[in-house]
Parts: structure tokens; sequence; C-alpha cells
């Protein structure tokens, strides 16, 4: 979280950070992502219904980003509700946490740091009972921190996922990547990139594909930017070109991240994700998912129990500030599509490298991380 | 070719004509197709150079429409230079007819009704020789009598290709297709849509998806258009969704078009055909491809020896008047790909329904068509 104008010196070049916390202005720290590629520019939130806005908007957005956003959004809202007492802090706890919630339902980083906020203060605020009453301040104190825990282990976690993913790299291959999975996504490293951004520190010469990601473009507007900045050769595609890419021998792995993750290796991830899986096994490409173990939700047994969050159909026919599609047509837009874990080569996560079967390491994992 | 205000009632609704030539204007009334789909403008094309700009600027597109447009430019030109010899007629056409073929290179129904158009009016000198020298004016009636007979056969290979194709279009079914092969794109029915109109006729129901198809989005501003127009349920997807309705078992059928069609079945058409092929094999879902036979290019052995035209990157980096990419990445745009003939479940010709092994047969029907 140490900013240097909103970036940090990587290995050849330079590494974004999209959000971070401004103790001198009381404020979180955002790139406004909407606005990339072609303008980079920080917005300074300050309050609960703001962070809600970004987050929905998109200004924010990647699975662990989005984590960190929503843990500093509740700290904003209690901050901006001066609760009186030890007892008003768990009230207004109790009705901002579902709210936040509720903005982007399927990233179960939101739910997983809201709710990581929302017991660090509930600890708080409980071993204080039978002593002295704690003071409202104690318990925004103990939300921000745990926010900012939240923002560092993530940090943390992504690099050790670009450590564990680097060597997946090949010297002087081809990556295909999807979506930002990036530093933008995180308050780090990013996940896919983060193996990215390790083995270009370890000299590794490599170039990228960037699947351009419709509807939103976070591909092309973002992916190829953050790999830009960072002295990483580049190139953009539409997301229907990857099969002849890889048809002609020039992508020689893929890695992607990941939205949330199911106890059997069920990937959900950003729509189209399951289709370069698909095209990737029949072209015997080895497929790689890197995410923290937060992504995890082991309480889902399989891909099919995620929810597949329906967008704005304005995304698609809309998405250029001109209609790009008639009146008359209907349109679908999920925001996300599952990938069941046969077509998985490897889940890499800070905790190490999982293959199937998925479901015992990965409990495993979950277990070893709760033990902590 | 009769046009309704540039429209034929179909079935239930309306079916656009794009491409006609008007005998009172002098001029090829087109639909200006890059307006499409919120404005629906008509263009009168008066001179070869405007022809010419026309295909290259896509406000004509799709394999069939090209040919005619490219026939009746070759028509235009020849007028516009007012050739005062039968000699002088063949010069000029020497000079038009390569220009014009260049426009699109892979496109092989251009060169082929260039070449339909060069080869009439050479007939039409040679019948003279001997005889009185043939009049400038009766060369010239000869290019625009088989650039019409051109549209006409289209128009007329299009209803067969609908009659073929409608089999494969499930009552109550879902059928998915890519890019434009409709309406728009030739000068009658189209071709992959040509057996959506039909099922329509004979009173099926079904829905349709249709892909977008980055970069030019033809998918969404066309074909999503004109089957809205003509009373048929469509809906909007982007290319990356469409694996994912697969496996949710939402696609009954794929129908394409093609561009080009070696003699061993390999299809050439828009960049994501091969993808979505690659994806219906895997999800053991019909691939059709419905095409005229001058969309057949026998000279070719196999799909490796078609030459993909690279196309500007701002259609990826601009496509909506807005920068979606930075400028520090590199972009590619390949317009086609090349889906093998393993992947096609059968070729929807007007002579009728190719199956593999497709060479002999497909040899055979181009043979029946040159007897004829």
């Amino acid at each position: 979280m140490v900013s240097d104008g909103g970036r940090e010196r990587g290995g050849a070049g330079r590494r974004l950070v999209p959000i971070a916390w401004d103790a001198t202005q009381a404020a979180v720290r955002l790139i406004d992502q909407t606005l990339l590629p072609t303008e980079l520019r920080y917005v300074d939130v300050r309050s609960f219904d703001d962070m809600r806005e970004a987050i929905a908007m998109l200004r924010v957005r990647g699975a662990p980003a989005i984590g960190v956003a929503g843990a500093l959004g509740i700290y904003l809202g209690l901050v901006e509700r001066t609760p009186g007492s030890a007892f008003r802090v768990l009230e207004v706890l109790d009705e901002l946490c579902p709210r936040m919630i509720e903005v982007r339902p399927t990233a179960v980083n939101l739910s997983w740091a809201v709710n990581r906020v929302r017991q660090a203060v509930e600890r708080a605020a409980r071993v204080a009972i039978g002593a002295q009453p704690p003071e409202p301040t104690d318990l925004l104190a103990a939300a921000l921190r745990e926010a900012l825990a939240i923002a560092d282990e993530d940090a943390e976690a992504c690099r050790r996922i670009g450590e564990y993913g680097a060597q997946f790299v090949p010297d002087g291959g081809r990556v295909l990547t999807h979506c930002n999975a990036g530093a933008l996504a995180t308050a780090g490293w990013g996940t896919a990139l983060a193996a990215l951004y390790v083995a270009e520190e370890q000299g590794k010469r490599f170039r990228v594909w960037a699947d351009e990601t419709r509807p939103l473009l976070q591909g092309s507007r973002l992916t190829a930017f953050e790999l830009a900045e960072a002295g990483i050769d580049v190139t953009v595609i539409c997301d229907n070109m990857a099969a002849s890419l890889m048809r002609a021998g020039q992508v020689d792995v893929v890695i992607v991240g990941a939205d949330r993750v199911a106890a059997n290796g069920d990937v959900c991830n950003k729509i189209g994700t399951y289709g370069l899986a698909c095209l990737a096994s029949m072209h015997r490409i080895p497929f790689f998912v890197a995410c923290p173990t937060s992504t995890l939700d082991l309480s889902l047994r399989s891909g099919h129990e995620i929810p597949i969050e329906q967008r704005d159909p304005r995304e698609v026919t809309h998405g250029f500030g001109r209609q790009t599609a008639p009146d008359g047509a209907g349109v679908h837009n999920p925001a996300f599509d599952v990938t069941p874990s046969e077509l998985v080569t490897a889940i890499v996560t800070e905790r190490g490298i999982v293959r199937a079967p998925y479901g015992p390491v990965l409990a495993a994992i979950m277990d070893a991380a709760r033990a902590e």
C-alpha cells in the first residue's frame, strides 16, 4: 500500500496501485478504472455511498480489490455516522454490511472482507464486556486496522502467487490472459499477472496476448495498460481470435484469475473464461487459474451452486457511447461463467499449487489458513 | 431485386434488400450498413471509385453482396470512362478489374463476379470479330446484363440454400449464428439466415442467439437488425458467451456463412468461426456452413492456402469512437479464420447438402455447375 503517486517501481517498468488508504486525507484513493486506458485519474472516496457507487460502477474492480474497497467502505460508513456508543457501532455495522455486500453479489471477496471487518469490530466490542465499556473510536480503529490488514495480506498473497506462478511462464513463450487479474484488480501485484511480473523480474522474455474481454473490455483497457506500463510486450486481441492463435501454435499457456472457486475446483471467472478453457483443452495448451485463497468458497460443492450475476443489457448494446444493437433484439449479459475443474491444469494460490483431484487439497489449504 | 423502398415482404416481417440497380437513376442503391442498427439509410453509388470505397469501408459487405457490388462497380466504371471503341472498352476493363478485386483480397466472390463481367464483355466483343465491329454500348450492356444476372442468380441460390438448410432448424429450438450471413450480406435471402427465413415461413418457432462479432459487430448491428425486422426472436450475445450457453444446453445448432471454402471443405469465415466450431464439437452440437457454390474455391487444396487479411488495428482499439486500448500495446486483427472440415457437420449449398468426405462431392458440384 506504499504509494508513489499511485505507482510502485517494478522490474523494468512501473506497477500501478489501484487502491490505497490516505490517512492524511481520511480518504480511500482509487484509480478510476472506467477512464482507462486513455486517462489515469485518481479519485478520493470519503463516504460509504460513494464507495458503493465506485464498486457498482466498476471504478474499482477485481475480486481482491473489491474486498479491500468494501472493507474500507464499511470503515468510512462508521466514521460518517459518528456512533455515540459501542452498541450503536454494532447497530450501524448491522445496517452497513449487507448493503455493501449486495452491490456485487457474485464476488465472494466482498462479503468475505466485509465480514472480516465486522468480526474484528465485534471482537473488539466483546473483549470489553464486563470491563470498561469500549469507546466507539476504539471500535472504529479496529475496523480500519482490519481493512488495512486485508490489503497488506492481499499484496503479500499476490507476491507469493506470482512466485509460484512464474514457473509456468515459458521463457521465449507466449501467454494468453483474459479480463484483468492484474495489479489493477488487487491491492498488490495481481494474481494471473503477478506470475508475469515475477517472471519478468526473473529475466524471462515472453509475449502476452490480452483478450479484450467484452463487454467491458477489462483486457484491452486494463490488462494491456498495466502490462505496457510495466514494460511487458502485450498485444490486444478480440475474444474470438484466441482460437485461431491457438491453432497456429501462438499460445503456449493460458493464465487467468478467478472470482470464486468451489470446493471441487470449479472456477467462476469473467464471462469467456470457460470457452477459453475448452479451446485450451482442445489444443492441449495448459490452462492455469491464479487466485488467493480468499477466493475459495468451500461452502459451494461445485460450480453449479455459484450464482451468476446478469448485468445491464446496455453494457452490450451501448458499451461505447454508441448503440450497437437494434432496439428489437434481446440481450444476454452474464458477468461470469463457470469452468469445470477438469479443464483446469492447476490452481495457483499463495499457499501453493493445487492440481486435480482438487477437493482434498483445497480443503487442506483452507484448514491450514484457518488454523493460523 | 424488386424493391419496396429497399424492403421485401417476407413471412411475418420484412426482409431488407441491401443492393439493387436503379435503372431510372443509373445508380446502385445500397443500404449503408455502417450506420445500422440505428439508422437505415440508402446511398446511391454512381461511380467506380465510390463503389470501391463502399466495399472497402464495408458499407456493403458479405461475400455474395460484395460480388454483386463489384460487378456493378465495373459497369459504373465503364460508363464513366465512355470508351469510344470496343477495343477501348477492353482496355478499360483491364485497368478496372484488378483495382476492384484488390479492395477485398480474401473475398473470392469479388474476383469471381468481376471476372464474370469481364468474360461476358470479352465474349460479346469476340462474337463480333469478322462481322461489324461491336458498338461500345453493346459491350456496356453486356456488362450490366451479367452483373444483374449475378444478382438474380444469387437471390435464387439463397432461396435454395434456405430450403435445404431449413430442415436443420429445430422447431422449438435455439440457433446460434456468427457475423452476418443474412439478407444484408447477399442480393437475396442470405445464406445461414436464409435457412431461418424459410424455417419461419414453414411455421417453425425458434430463437436465435446472434454473436455480436467483434471487432465490427456485424452480428449485433446487422444480423440482430434484420432478424428483428423479419419478426424472428433474436438475442444478442458477446462472442465470449457462446461457450457457457452451449454448456447450459441452450444451443441446439450453429449455422454460419462462409467467405471461401477450399477443395477439402475447410471453411474460411469471419474471425471467431473456428472457435465456435471447436466449442460446438466439444458440446456435440451440429455445426453447419451455408454458402453458395460461388464461395467454393477448389483451386485451394486446403484452408492453409487461404490468405488471411489483416485489418486496421483501429477497428479493435477505436471501434466505437472511443479509444479502448492503450497506445503502448500491439494489436492483432485478422479478418478471418479457417475452420477445418472435420469440425463441419455439413455444408449447405444451393446445389445440395455436402457432408464429409467433402472433396469428391464439392468437385462434382462444381463440375455440374460448370456444365450448365
